[in-house]
């Protein structure tokens, strides 16, 4: 792969913002941040066999690898700005650069967010994504924040990008609606904005919903009190599983990239008045306790992680 | 790997900098930017194979993966201060972790750099760091400023990383001193901040001296006139390599990370004073022209770059 090339051809795309004063195309990117304003910043990598399948559109790969970086941004209430993309390919495919590169643009012309540098090299698949994000001064989200008796909620649903996966697995039939979910989930960041003046934790579902939630927890020093009943009975999984296997997607499955947080009693009524003004949907699905761990009936639910493949 | 368990254990580090407001652990890192400051930004994705041969020690991987994004600072005039680590594992290795930790703690503790963030992955070996540095607003270096009669110099000599590989290739007698300078460059910091008060342009040699000189040469839309005679003559590759060998690997061997930058003559001669109060040695190589091209004794320089393997 030529990088000087492949980056001119593919990977230059407009610039956004008067904060940037120097782009890509020097030995860095210089860049102002407005007054009262903190940097938000964070970096994923994405690889074939472990965050995708092999064989995934180019598309998708591009779509979903900034789609799991804008959810970062959603989980602290920041507004995305700038990325640095580091792409490592087997060899220089024009039609899979193009693919991917109409995919990249879209996405950062939605989110008028500046590509302001990184590099491409040549080896095995991978996809590094670094998100610069603004936020006002100490107005982020964190994990850390969650109170007793404050209510848990996530929004939507979870499980389905789970679903998706067993179907491109072949272990259920196809449905294009779960294989989207998981091939082209949806960054919260939105509602993300409005949880900023509200929420006293808040994460993004990656790891699954009591993955999630126990990383609330400990970082709270919390426990929880799960009450899963509306959750269930109202998922859409149930059309093609059992009740049991319903039960164990929206628990444990992972990469549906909602958010979940808590709020105090006292904010609870407004934030619901607020969020009916918009058309994210939002459930109820527990309160914060002292008691460490994660429980539903006065049972211990099992803790444990999501592991994609 | 399990993700959250190697980063406690390896890559938790001090936090040197009250401006790290939330650092690894949540979402995403959330930072201060000191007024009348600007951020300076890059990412670099290090290979094996590529970028290192197979074998390479993991703490001269370490070393040089950070090495060479604090080289971008130097060539910026930036300060560094805080870094992003990418560690994708083919297995969880203690041995290999332990010695990356090891060399990178030592990295960080010198240079008063902050991990703030990352992640870890099962893949084929892949490092990307992103680096994060300082500036007084608009006090960077860049590529694109080289003036007509600018003096071009050089710090210490070039080839010499490059004579180094060669020897790890067995392609000649093995020594130290040259394979240490392809496996631990020293990033000329130091230099680039000092370079700020006089330089019209700065790039630092990673593709090789005539290579990056072409970058600001296009950056800065000007020629070169080269005198390399006294850079040939006096470089410690002429123990190992006849005249035309020296000469080649000076001109496009790649990975020193020394710095290359541009001058007038006006201040030319304050900086000659201020360098040699300094332990850095400097090396005059040319002029800049209003001719486009690379030119030695009035014939045209082969512009090419550097494969590392």
């Amino acid at each position: 792969v030529q990088e000087f090339d492949v980056i001119k051809k593919y990977l230059t795309f407009k610039s956004y913002d008067k904060n940037i004063i120097l782009n890509t195309g020097d030995d860095a990117a210089v860049l102002t941040i407005p007054a009262k304003t903190q940097l938000v910043t964070s970096s994923d990598t994405f690889l074939e066999n472990t965050h995708f399948l092999q064989g995934t559109p180019p598309a998708d790969i591009a779509y979903k690898s900034f789609m799991v970086n804008l959810s970062d941004m959603a989980a602290m209430g920041a507004v995305p700005q700038w990325t640095m993309l580091n792409l490592t390919l087997p060899a220089k495919d024009d039609k899979w650069l193009c693919e991917f590169s109409n995919q990249l643009k879209e996405i950062l012309t939605n989110y008028k967010i500046s590509l302001i540098g990184g590099d491409t090299t040549q080896g095995p698949l991978s996809i590094t994504i670094t998100i610069y994000g603004f936020i006002k001064d100490n107005q982020f989200l964190t994990r850390a924040g969650a109170k007793t008796d404050d209510s848990i909620y996530i929004s939507n649903s979870t499980g389905e990008a789970a679903l998706g996966l067993l179907m491109l697995q072949d272990k259920y039939p196809k449905n294009d609606y779960f294989v989207q979910k998981l091939q082209r989930p949806q960054a919260q960041n939105k509602l993300g904005l409005l949880l900023k003046d509200y929420a006293n934790s808040c994460i993004d579902i990656s790891d699954g919903l009591i993955c999630d939630l126990n990383h609330i927890l400990l970082s709270s020093n919390k426990g929880a009190e799960l009450n899963l009943k509306n959750l269930i009975t109202t998922s859409s999984l149930n059309d093609y599983c059992s009740e049991d296997q319903t039960k164990n997607l929206i628990l444990y499955g992972g990469d549906d990239y909602e958010l979940l947080w808590t709020l105090s009693k006292e904010k609870e009524k407004k934030f619901l008045k607020k969020i009916k003004e918009t058309t994210v949907s939002v459930q109820k699905i527990g309160i914060i306790t002292d008691n460490i761990g994660i429980k539903e009936n006065n049972k211990k639910i099992k803790i444990k992680g999501w592991s994609h493949f």
